[in-house]
């Protein structure tokens, strides 16, 4: 990830902000794991506030922290200026989202100045062990200068 | 949705008792307004707890209740024995999700022996108005004799 | 989809103009059936020069028409002075593509500034009988003062 | 990719075969590179007959070579018995498709008994330097016994 070279200085304290401001992130009980340069890691815990009707995290609370997770890595690359927002994601459940806690690991594939495609893997960790169980594809956009959009 | 045929005649009451099951729904405060052959639509009232960094819900939150939505559609044209699971969705974020409650509509388009497709569109209501906020399309997978996976 | 008020009076010869310069269409064979503001038609005749291993028409080629109808009809919207791009879409194969010919009709969802949402129906046509075999959602870019794209 | 085991011994022929049969590739010019377990590889010569109005590799054709791959990925892994199908897939355009020709490494993710997960990057070759154009992410179904569904 050391190829991608922030805009803003302070992405990180600035990313930390913004997640704190995501009111589904506290009521889920995400957390904000790892913030660097186009890459940004979200974790939550696997617990019944979550959960469909099997057990297993819902596949809405998978997306929520993949998708933060793409759109912070996209956002650390942007100016301290722009807002971002999600375009559209496609995610594929791939295993049952079961375990102690999810990691949703959001990577930026290509940053344009007005559209970043990022990925995220999200894997479920129990014990020590680790396994994957989904996979997500963003279209961020970047925003300027809309009243009510910034970061 | 007349078209549709369900197998299980009480699908209605099996999809509301899974969708108590659904530890998210109630935590995000979701409620499930209509159950038709083919057809679930389900409410999410806007508000901070949902919440992204700019104060619109959450993508993550718009994806939760489209999905239920999706997810339960394809459920009602199911027999009573199967379970249902979500394989992958792709969501288009149209506008911004704001507003008094946002309305997820699931629709089948086509239900197979395995898999059905489903898409939902989302829309915010304020004071009576009606705007389309999210598109979601979804392939939903009917499991049989899997433990753990009724519902 | 009179709600549609194009920008581009000459919209429709400018479409016209621009699909006849898409090789692709010419090589597989794909016919412009109609454009209006917002809405564009695209056939394809089922041969086996578009055909996949069990003789259906390949996904890539009903993907091929899908994207077209729906670039296309995002750029009946659009400026004379932009041109379009996809940025992505997402298909779902319902059915297998196998008839007399295909039709994909593309329809704008929502036109931005910038980014335009569009669907496609993909429906095969036999002895008079439609049948639905492909469903598309595509986000299309609006470009402007990029060397080389124009329509 | 030696992690994968393939069922059938003759997977590599019967890639072969297989896609000697697929029309459109024929058709677009495509060809069969690399196959092993669990990994496929395709090249698009960069010619007039796959373009789209600017003179880039037409979406659908990128898409068709990329499906292809990820088609072919998963049927490596798949009895010899089964035929295998795209349920749905997703593609994002991260560059225009230029250059001397595209390469598609579809590559296989999660593969089940029933649906099998696989993406695909494509590169656009010019003189020896390569740049992502695109990313695919498919969803395949094994299918047995199906008449007329046998690769």
């Amino acid at each position: 990830m050391s190829r991608h070279i922030p805009k803003d200085p302070a992405f990180a304290e600035r990313t930390a902000r913004s997640f704190a401001k995501q009111g589904l992130m506290e009521t889920i009980g995400a957390e904000l794991l790892r913030v660097e340069p186009g890459a940004v890691d979200i974790a939550l815990p696997v617990t019944a506030k979550v959960s469909q009707q099997h057990g297993f995290v819902h596949a809405g609370a998978v997306s929520a922290i993949a998708d933060s997770a793409c759109g912070y890595a996209a956002m650390t690359l942007m100016p301290a200026s722009a807002g971002v927002l999600t375009a559209e994601f496609k995610i594929n459940l791939i295993a049952p989202a079961a375990g102690e806690r999810l990691v949703a690991e959001g990577r930026v594939v290509k940053a344009g100045r007005m559209l970043t495609v990022a990925q995220a893997e999200v894997h479920a960790e129990t014990a020590g062990s680790r396994k994957l169980v989904a996979l997500l594809t963003a279209t961020l956009v970047a925003l300027e200068g809309r009243e009510g959009i910034s970061d």
